[in-house]
């Protein structure tokens, strides 16, 4: 089972992922905790690449491109072997952020997304959590953070607001994998929301 | 005018492509002389991760995605601009080279290559100088040099007949831009060649 966590910068991904992870493994399931962009050690190179240095540094297409090669490389050499060997993968931000940050920067690259993913990496996850909150919040919460690829972030409120209702479409255009939970939330709520849906999935 | 050099390593493609610069520059025409993969800083870049290091690091496939993105940068910096400036851009190696090494090392990545090349660079050149030549020569020539970047030329000479063939073909699927020049001679005798080719298509 492949389950990812998308939402907007300072949402609660990354720790709602973890907390995933602990829950499926005391209930005695072997997870692999993963992230994009990076994930395996080539693709943590390319996202180096990408995220470091001068923002003006890439033209959105080649952006688009070495996140597709990241996400290649994650998928061959971490992603499909653990699926492949029975675990449960779940991944920090998947292609949904692609289709969200790289597709929505300009009105026609949504449709290059879609077809470099339907040529060079097709897989889908089976469960997908759109953590969704308030996009003035979740921008405080991630200009808070000593993050050192403030790259995204430092679009602003307004850029938040586009993302947060881009991935409220995202949910209505992939209905059979996308669970919307609600992010404004104690953390403690969220995780036990997210875990029972997961149970359920997985059972 | 955007004039390619393709064929196998150690043909002499890279000396015929500065000589044909040295050329045109004398005959006053401004000449943008570069190469691939690379070619602009953020090709380089991209380069550099892709040839150093294990040979087994990236697939077939993430190879092809991190050649794309390298020539999308160096299109979009260096040629596309150079182009638009009426300068005459002089390229050692291109899109044919991808179409050979990537889409010959496993039966179906033509296809992807092709694929790729439709949707993110689209560009063809004006005029491809294919330089064919005996492979074992091009083989002892590419072993000769001192590179550090041997992944491609370490495979041998069943590779390098492989390769020959296979620009032949191409030479015979783009018979509109592709001219075959006998890579057996003197460098004097094919950079006579080779210019004459060359200021002809510029009149």
């Amino acid at each position: 089972m492949f389950i990812t966590f998308e939402g907007i910068d300072g949402s609660g991904k990354s720790t709602q992922a973890r907390r995933l992870a602990d829950v499926l493994r005391a209930a005695g399931h072997d997870v692999v905790l993963t992230r994009e962009p990076g994930g395996s050690a080539g693709a943590e190179e390319i996202r180096r690449l990408v995220l470091e240095g001068d923002p003006e540094r890439w033209s959105a297409e080649t952006e688009i491109l070495l996140f597709t090669a990241a996400r290649r490389d994650h998928l061959e050499r971490v992603i499909e072997p653990a699926l492949k060997a029975g675990k449960v993968v779940i991944c920090d931000r998947f292609a949904d952020s692609t289709r969200m940050y790289q597709g929505m920067s300009r009105g026609d690259l949504r449709e290059v997304v879609d077809k470099l993913h339907d040529l060079m990496i097709r897989r889908e996850p089976d469960l997908t959590f759109i953590i969704d909150m308030d996009p003035e919040t979740g921008l405080s919460r991630a200009k808070g953070r000593n993050g050192h690829e403030e790259r995204f972030e430092d679009f602003g409120a307004d850029l938040q607001k586009r993302m947060r209702e881009g991935f409220l479409a995202l949910a209505d255009e992939f209905p059979e994998r996308c669970r919307v939970i609600d992010g404004n939330r104690a953390p403690d709520e969220i995780a036990a929301d997210v875990a029972s849906i997961a149970v359920r999935a997985l059972s």
